[in-house]
């Protein structure tokens, strides 16, 4: 069985990861593609590194004709995606990569994204997309909401932690490494080859980053009560990949055995022998997660450390999981890609 | 159908890129995996990022048992392959990564290699690999000797145009840029992250690299005539892809017309419009190559640049395209992973 | 004796690097920087890296005043230089970084700019300053215009043998290499390191490039004939540095003997023994060229290769050491930093 | 007035730093040099880089004739440092580089190193070499131990904090990232860039970094009483530079003025405003420390950022800082080259 698939907003990285995904993937077809710059262009134009596929020209959304498409992501900027989905036939499954639905109450998003939220109906309406942790959800949504790729990694590392009860939940610090790929496509000195390579810097620190709003609202309804984090991301010379060093009081033992047994039976959340420790270099381009537990010389405390591709499990992969499982497919399809190395 | 497959030599850069291919390969399945000093070691210990998949423990090639397996892949280093290919199953179907069956002549191998052949018989039986000049060879072939991945770019460039007769055979230079993988994992100075990021330098110019004598052999063998080419090839900071710039006296429009007319039917050789320059970014990871040709303000000069992945389409891409032939199979099958980008 | 220095356009790379190299030059003292966005700002705002200077506000031209100051550096986009040094005080020692006075024929300049010089009396009045072979002229002139530092690369490896007649200049193909701090701070996607990373193509080939103008004027000039050249420059995956690979037909011996001799006392080139070739690491952060020399295997064909740091000796480092000659200074004065290694 | 330098075990990358500073340095002169596997050899054979100098050949160490010297700096490999320093001349002023005299305890030095130290009398009279809090003792010292690079960084960030006593003591948490460099010239897979480039990880976790060493014996002496910190590593896909990210629990406002008001006078330590943090990218190349600090969303703690060069202030020049202080040159003399951007 065919799926026919529309991506909203494909001259953007996500849009890409998307397409470069789905071009094995055995049950979806791409029939039809947005970009609303570039609407008359050839993806081949935009992105050159997907010349040997047949793709549909992109197009304007509107003049998209979504009478035959079974699932469209919507790979648009924050803000943008509230106005375009709303406007979608309502019967249309949705799944939204932008920032605009993962937090349920308007006053968060506003609190975070700086103004009100234009569409509140489809904000409760919206399933928050990770996968693990909401796949009933997920099965029975029309409208999935996208994780941040840094709330995502920072949630694989510690939800089943707090859900166990088996951390301190008042003394959290994730230290977040993210590649620069997560900024997406946009021009700004900082993301320069010239300025970005060769050195490393925080930035959004102190409790200002937007995915903090993602980690308020998912910790503090694992825990039953109210939790916040710390969480410093800092920006790597690299393209891929998120890697998330996180500092917590607990039993290191118990913090790797709770992990592993509740990811024992998950396809790509891998954890490794306790003491051992991943890189992101072994999940690039893939839609694995990697987790290591290891103690410290100081009793009670334990580290653990969570590396994801931020593209595709931590934006496009995780968006096509969703999709699979919406569309009655193995949820598995078309992710199984082994990572690029070296 | 399946195919049960063993690799030879699994603890390298192109053994890691097999398995990395093979892992999505709709009919293939890794029934051996050898590594000499890594006997007994599993998989996910040498190459973690390969830690998903249900993989055979490394072995030595003496404790395989070759009787049931289909086809055997050669990853071992140069000068190895010779005595350990002479060893097996004489019915064995083998494709070689090596450098040790490229060469027909024996004096040649000994020219550019240092020392006497030690099969020579096999020599005689190897096809060359270039899987798009050596098709009908390669389906009947028992031993099919993988090309250099230099020489497979700088070949896909000329060859049609050699054959043609469209440009002058005196005079041609191949000015390439690699990137550092096809090194392998040799631990040298010039190779380490401190010492190779952040600058580049040309090595073995003034016709001294070992891919010369394919050069030699294919370019003399297509014109009839002896042909000798200029190669200087540069190490870049960057892991995959090969670049080829090369300069040749001829017609500007009659040369981009001749390749796109040899590559017309190919899935993985992509001719770009003429003024179109390809970039190594648009097909890492993948088995495709992308080929552009432009003019000189000076007339009678063209320039015609060819990139692939030299792990992939230079190495184990071609070595499985090969495979697929051998083995009855689609050429493409679990070929058509589209790039990694960015 | 201290002479007062002013910048025009400190807010770009060149700008900034001739900050970083006056930082510790003997008698130059920075008196005025110009920054017309930035106006008003501090440069540790607009480059943290020089935090530790104690340097005057970026202002506007127009505010800076001008009687007190010896020299001029002018580091600003291409055009503009023109209309602002034609509004300097007429006896103020200016050297230029644009583009805007390296070519003398007005013809040549719109020819390869796209539209007329608006100030043609300058452009005979100005020096071209590839400072080893202009030296007199520089020492009496008022305004000096710094090279392209791409034709600067090429021109090193070129002149001395073109001026002894020991190749033939019909058949020279300059293959260039460059990392992206030549492309200025310019917000383009192909210069974001998402793009730009782990990549590598060639640009404005074919005889497109504009610093072909100048390898036309100089090459014809010493030749005292017209000599065009093939030039293809790529773009590499680095901030500093570029490679010539340059492909001669001369006796070898002979290329590299007559470039020692022409080299043999210049404190900044530097000839390697023959068959030695450059790497860009060897001068980066530095002032320093060095150019190798080796023979092809058929007799008759030289390769060339000149590297140097295309902000240092190819523009900033370039200009001061011209500007020294000017304020007769020692010539080296400030620019014996070493090259930073790894 | 001039000083004859030795430098032993030049041939590594901070015996070539040292070269590279000394290069420019007032009153240094380069007298004699050591490497025992590449005795004989030139340095511009070794280090490229290095041509344009004027340096004496590497010796053996024991050919050199030290009653000309007035200071060596000992950059040899940890372990061999102590066995070559013992055998010099006891009046001969030592910087060493290696960790051998870090610790002053000798069973603090078995514990972290693994084995008995052979010279315990040269390790009680060695001074430790954070020059900002030890420049009496430097002044007065015969044998100056350099400080680890993480140790430098840690430092730069805490000292102040803890003597203050305005930080909560038991629960630091020191997150770092580190280049490349500082893992030396060693022959290692996850060196290469093949394997390090585009990732990052975590090593030495959890408690077992050797610099944790210096950090209990420091931040004990300063405290009064035994001080643990959490202290996590973490190897980046650059050449130069450490990052630490430092959360302690504290007054933000009085973190950050206690840090300001304690390097109000140093000429390398910079203290940003408040709230602003610092890159790598900034110090790259230089002598120069710059620290942010800044606040969190939950009251009572501060992040505090602190970036230097490893091979620069973390090693070569914190070593030739207090060479200058004990030879009674000022402290800065060769040290003001400002970063190299970009």
């Amino acid at each position: 069985m065919t799926h026919r698939i529309a991506i909203l907003g494909a001259s953007g990285y996500t849009g890409a990861e998307l397409v470069r995904l789905i071009a094995t993937h055995p049950t979806m077809r791409i029939a039809a593609l947005s970009g609303d710059r570039k609407a008359g262009m050839a993806m081949a134009e935009v992105f050159p590194f997907l010349r040997h596929l047949d793709l549909p020209l992109l197009q304007k959304i509107e003049e998209i004709d979504f009478s035959g498409i079974d699932l469209a992501f919507c790979a648009l900027p924050h803000a943008t995606s509230q106005a375009v989905i709303a406007a979608l036939p309502r019967d249309l499954k949705v799944v939204d990569l932008s920032a605009d639905f993962r937090l349920r109450d308007p006053a968060e998003y506003e609190k975070w994204y700086g103004k009100p939220h234009s569409a509140p109906e489809l904000q409760t309406e919206a399933v928050y997309g990770l996968t693990e942790f909401y796949r009933d959800e997920i099965r029975a949504a029309r409208l999935v909401a996208g994780t941040g790729c840094n709330a995502a990694t920072g949630q694989y590392a510690l939800r089943p932690l707090i859900e166990a009860g088996v951390i301190d939940l008042d003394d959290i610090v994730i230290d977040l490494k993210a590649g620069v790929s997560g900024a997406g496509r946009s021009l700004k000195e900082n993301l320069l080859h010239a300025e970005l390579s060769e050195g490393t810097y925080a930035y959004s620190a102190g409790g200002k980053h937007r995915h903090l709003g993602e980690f308020d609202q998912e910790f503090s309804k694992v825990a039953g009560r109210p939790v916040l984090v710390q969480f410093t991301p800092h920006l790597l010379p690299m393209n891929r990949g998120i890697l998330a060093t996180v500092y917590v009081k607990g039993d290191p033992a118990a913090v790797h055995a709770t992990l592993a047994a509740a990811y024992a039976a998950e396809p790509f959340l891998q954890v490794l022998p306790f003491g051992a420790l991943p890189s992101t270099r072994d999940i690039r381009g893939s839609n694995f997660v990697h987790i290591g537990v290891t103690g410290d010389r100081m009793p009670g405390r334990a580290i653990v450390v969570a590396v994801l591709d931020n593209l595709c499990k931590g934006s496009s992969g995780q968006a096509i999981q969703n999709a699979n499982i919406m569309l009655g497919d193995d949820e598995a399809a078309g992710l199984m890609l082994a990572p690029v190395f070296p």
